[in-house]
């Protein structure tokens, strides 16, 4: 949530000229993404591209030559219907271009806002499109490897170490081996496609039922179709720091996402764990953030616990939930 | 430049739902204030009001008891034709509205992007502007008084104390008794109005040469006119931070404010010195929030220096650069 970059007008009008977009209208810095600025940008507009972007700018985290995956990626989905935003090219077909030595790209601009607390109606309809996009991805040509998976989740929270674990809370020492049985466990072979993997409410544009956007694409991957859908069930079906499950919720995601893509037998089975490795890729991230994080920057750090509890509850009560 | 509150999807349609602008269509928490959170809302629109707003919440400095002057003030300014957003009234006329206990009010957004490097035209017509916006705010009928005067520059300065002073920068402790000498020979009795005091480039919305908006009006007071143009003359008219002076932007926004009001023999004679009291009022809030603000922080701090630099620029040329 941050821009960490500043442009001058002068810079937006120089870059935008390389585009079919018109003039230079408005540029308001977004208080959006945790490794990127964005601009959200008006211009004078073009038939071909509309009149408002996101201009998105790579600080960190992405290393740019995967940007031709992510940009590529969202043009593949949005060309097959996918509410996803379009790359907008220049006028030479590039698709990111770079200021001062960053990369940045301009993308279109969707409607939508993103819910606190998702009705079922909601939830539904997010399982159904994140189904979507996974037929819809299918047949992209690209590839990138999931570099968060379950064995990178146990690998973290080894090396942070029982001692700095047990210093942010008193039960997260556990994570370390509940994490190695988890990867120790994962299912292989499942059906993939490329998948979102990080789609929290933040990432998903509604209006009203209506889901008019998934944003954010920059942690997609190949890996399991049905992992996907566990990520998105452990971020959308918890309240109150993943102490209480909202059961109508995941059962309306996993309900929504089979009208469009039916689950097989083996997928549906391996959801409990799915989600446990959903959960624990969270806690991992989050206690290596916190641990890199001093207790006095003005950044909030997200406290891991939040998806310890969400990985309590699958380990106990997942296939109840996912019955 | 933060969005310091997070607000849901639901609490924001819940807001508008009190304004006769539509439902919400999109909400961006914008890097703008740094005493408010602010996002660029986007609704379905009616035709009084239009689609696009920026809701501000007041989250500190702003006396919420003064906010019916300033949302007032725009009122009064862009009636009269001032390029200055309105205030858009919730249906029973209310100007602002409580959200958690922190006020907020819903804002005309305006197009226009703020220039870094400004050209003699883009200077001309701001200085145009300001005396627009000067002449239409002489029938405001409620009073603020300038609790950053010239006085208050110089107590603040004598508050932080030449130690502190040294050790922000070699040459700043001068500051303290070159306030209190502008402060003793402040002008008495020049005409005054409702001034911005704060018209930075940051806070003037362009589109090519024209100006589309003033915007951030907190600062706002009653005081001389001629204080104001000297304000944005030292805000406009230096690079390198304070080290050089641009003649012809100083000349163009003050032949720019002339066309519409021309100044008076007194005030033009006064000049000199409003321009080192204006640079005087921003050494010592910069001071101030300097040693305020731990070095820590992720907060960038502002350099006095900046504006010492042009103190002193003002004081040995000033005679020559309004001649």
């Amino acid at each position: 949530m941050a821009v960490y970059t500043q442009l001058s007008a002068e810079t937006l009008g120089h870059l935008i000229a390389h585009y079919d977009v018109g003039g230079l209208v408005s540029a308001k810095g977004i208080a959006e993404g945790v490794s990127n600025s964005n601009w959200l940008l008006e211009t004078t507009g073009s038939v071909a591209n509309g009149t408002r972007f996101i201009l998105t700018m790579y600080e960190r985290r992405i290393d740019t030559s995967e940007l031709p995956f992510f940009l590529g990626l969202l043009d593949h989905l949005s060309e097959r219907g996918a509410p996803v935003p379009r790359t907008i090219h220049d006028r030479s077909g590039g698709a990111s271009r770079e200021i001062d030595d960053k990369a940045v790209a301009l993308i279109e601009f969707l409607p939508g806002v993103s819910v606190d607390r998702p009705t079922p109606a909601q939830a539904f309809n997010v399982g159904a499109v994140l189904a979507q996009m996974h037929l819809a991805a299918q047949d992209f040509p690209m590839r990138r490897a999931n570099d968060l998976g379950p064995d990178v989740s146990a690998a973290v929270l080894a090396d942070c170490g029982e001692a700095a674990l047990a210093d942010i809370a008193h039960d997260l020492p556990a994570a370390v081996d509940a994490a190695r049985v988890v990867a120790d466990g994962w299912p292989q072979g499942l059906p993939r496609s490329i998948i979102h993997s990080d789609l929290f409410p933040d990432n998903v544009l509604m209006l009203g039922d209506t889901v008019s956007g998934l944003i954010d694409f920059y942690f997609a991957c190949h890996d399991a179709m049905a992992y996907d859908l566990a990520v998105t069930h452990a971020a959308w079906s918890f309240t109150d720091a993943g102490r209480s499950f909202r059961s109508e919720i995941g059962q309306a995601l996993v309900a929504g996402y089979e009208s469009v893509r039916p689950l097989d037998a083996v997928e549906r089975s391996a959801l409990p764990l799915l989600a446990q490795g959903a959960a624990m890729r969270f806690v991992s991230s989050r206690a290596q953030d916190w641990i890199e994080t001093p207790a006095d920057a003005l950044v909030t750090r997200k406290d891991p616990m939040d998806f310890m509890r969400r990985f309590a509850f699958y380990k106990h009560n997942g296939a109840k939930a996912f019955g």
